[in-house]
């Protein structure tokens, strides 16, 4: 089974995280969605993430804005790969909070940090990960990436 | 009883927060000094945030650098008063991560920010929030007060 | 008496610091609100934050913006804890200058800086003060808290 | 076979990378260093990303300094995930160059972005990438975490 | 033969660098435009780089936003001059990431780099590289600053 | 009378500050120099400013670091011009702390800023303003930028 | 005579200037505006700077946005006070580059800079230069700042 | 004749500056060395910039540091192609105003911008700029790109 798990601080990161969940969905990935705060429901935090990898999950997908722990603390909570997406949240200091925040991890525990509101690209590259070991998985981003040229070049074509 | 905790999250942030320290014991403040890592040793970080309040700590002095998660941890799971030091790390963007990551709390759980690398005003201010309650801890601060402006005036006439 | 003061450098930062004038009337602290300028009514704040302890204020939150010298000026003057608000005004540097005024101040006058307009954090923090006295106020803090959890799991139910 | 590709801009950029090699040793994988540089080898670089995956690697990590193209271009040619390691190399604006070159990649081509100089940490998630599929991996990096709050309890310890 | 390239990473940049084919329009200069993606079309930025300056074009014009490599990747392929705009996308960071990612070029590689979303710069510094060495576009140059004085005198006069 | 006054926060300052004491002595100004730290001597501080106009000042030059309110203090209190210097005091976060605090002034209050630590060109800005009411100091800046000059045209001629 | 020029690089940096404009006349300044740019109209800058303290203007205030060069260039050519207005134009990177453009000015020339769009405080501080000699236009400085100083209590009553 | 002009603003700037002279030199470039200064002999600055062109030289170098007016008022006077140099100077607050100062032109007025320090890259822009109309030139820069691939493989070989 290959379950990646999208979690976001608050149900306001949902607009940004819907587009993890969209493309997840495309390279039909298992997902299970939930709401876990770090500051609000710590003891939801700690559960969540002591026991995601013994229930099949293989990578979890954090978004956060501000000062944005979920994660990172997510990170040091589990063994598994946890991608963070820094979220522009309204009173963000123009997102540099969020992404300094999540990228800059002490040595010991990593977060694999995408771009600010990069949702997109963490479901990518959650399906990476899987890829790395699944070789049906590795296909489909090989397609993808294939079908993203071909977007180009039509666009290039119309321009023309 | 007036006890104050100050917690770091790594002993190399030490050198720092010795500063608060040193403040805290010329005012006489009980203190109790500890090493809690947000990321490396996060269950040490629940159980301390748990029950400090429970133990007669009325104020926690949090360091941390870089992604500097302790301060805003504690803060979640602790309803005391929470000071955070952003200390500039080896490897810190400039200091900016460790500020953004302990100054930009969600609303709902404040961490009271002192400057960069300020661990002695982080000793003054849980200071004041003891003197807030206790007159003889207030007049203290008068007087350390007191004390600034004369050292000031002593400058001033050196260098004339 | 527990009675905290909301001050603000110009009537237009009334709409970021009204967060916390209703977030202490939920905790029913007792609250005083004044216009305070630094740099246009600098008789009254000298005579505001020399005499704000004498007369049972306990915490002081100053909201300002721009080169915000409001909170800083009233911890030079009063010897209780202050809070700085740093406000994003019209013709901020996106909210740095007014987080880096509040924030770094120098070593021996503190202010307990929170996130930018992060009124509604100033006035929790304020309570958490006084609840550092008070058991009764702390038990308010950690029903709060414990709100802040039911909330969140309340939208965790409702995205699934 | 568990193979992870550890590239670099240029040799300067060797003693931050050096961190990346060593903790994959610790945790015991196969590793491949090359030195590829996107704007001075641009036929490697690409022969290089093409056919990475084709030869039993898993993981990249590619670390570059000032303008860093390298990790954000073999995203672009190989479907493996790529972890990328910002450089502060000499005449870096303050590592802000490195860092927003890698991790503010469009949408459709993630990298995997680590703190600024955080090649151990690119080390730790590429384990923890080829552990969300090998139980034995897994094992390891929890074994890893165990000892890492080991050392911080023994420093606590210390200063006690 | 006079010719220059105006290229951009995806049609979203097009707003942008419009202003450059107009200007190069206004100077009489041959153009051709493609959407070339550093990332996407990485073949085809191969193809375009190696072989512009066969088929007769003295400078490429090559917009990019967000982690803008196209400009620099050109630049490693191609021995041209080559004008880098960095355009402000939607989730850049207030556009630090395109001028930092154009801008901060190794040794041995430059890159002409304009203002933010100054396309129209880059079409009039394209035409000062062919007037270095064709005096009648020279003359054109002269000319054409000639005309930005008389519109700043106009306006002086109006506003009197 | 023409006399300028120099002031600074902390004699940490003094380094700084002495470049605005040495032009204004080689322009043979008459100058007044004091320690008015605005957080720890606010009465000094109030004394100073509202009187330096009544004793014949001119022009006051004030330097300060991290949250830097000295300047903009003096300018609320004192009708003259104020000339504020940021000052990179040992834990700024690069400056940027004291260039804000002094620059921003809300309107009605004005400071004239200039660079980092150029405390030299405060000196020569104090002049500049007198000379403008007073002919004979006008033509010492006159002389003195012909000196710039000169010295610009001889190193010239010493590269070549 | 106590004369003040205004002068921008553009007639869309007017909506800013136009403060300073409005200020100065309610001091009764005489004042002449014009549209210099130091870019456009290099011959006008010539002219202007070299001239105008020959006839009565006293002060200088050039407001300009982007890479700001009119104030800068003004100082080194006029031997008068010269105040910078830094600009928001409209493809400014939030402003930084107005700013740093006109403050970071090298030693020997100095621009008095005020906040950004900062052109009200410019026309004070030109009225305070003035009154720095002339005790009438120092007594409208002081009058001033008692009416802004009435202004705040006013809105302090209100609020009540 | 190809003949590229190299100036910078002070003297201090030429250990930076070396590094274009140095490279051209590589290329058989004719060059002509001078110190040009904006703020301090802005005549010359005039003479310099109207008649370069006039004269033979093709392009115009020009390194400054702080609120770096070089680059920028020479591509005001001259219709040469202007190549910028940013350098961080003793003063400078992290380089970001010189590049932001030569950067952030006008539409109208480009500045080809290279790195913080980049003097190098400028030189080989220049060569590539010539290039661009003299195929013995375009070919020189093509054997320099394919030495600096050669260094690359060689540095390869070296750590294997």
């Amino acid at each position: 089974m290959n379950k990646v798990a999208v979690i976001m601080g608050s149900n306001s990161d949902m607009p940004v995280m819907q587009d993890a969940i969209d493309i997840l969905k495309e390279f039909k990935i298992e997902i299970e969605v939930d709401i876990v705060s770090a500051h609000r429901t710590p003891e939801k935090l700690f559960d969540f993430s002591k026991n995601a990898h013994k229930r099949g999950i293989k990578v979890i997908i954090a978004g956060a804005g501000g000062a944005a722990h979920l994660p990172g603390m997510v990170a040091s909570l589990s063994p598994l790969p946890i991608i963070g997406v820094p979220v522009k949240s309204s009173n963000s200091i123009d997102g540099w909070d969020s992404v300094l925040s999540i990228l800059q991890m002490p040595g010991g525990v990593p977060v694999a940090t995408v771009a600010l509101n990069g949702a997109k690209n963490a479901g990518i590259l959650a399906t990476q990960i899987i890829g790395a070991s699944d070789p049906a998985v590795l296909d489909q981003v090989i397609a993808y990436k294939e079908g993203l040229k071909l977007k180009v070049e039509q666009a290039a074509k119309d321009i023309k």
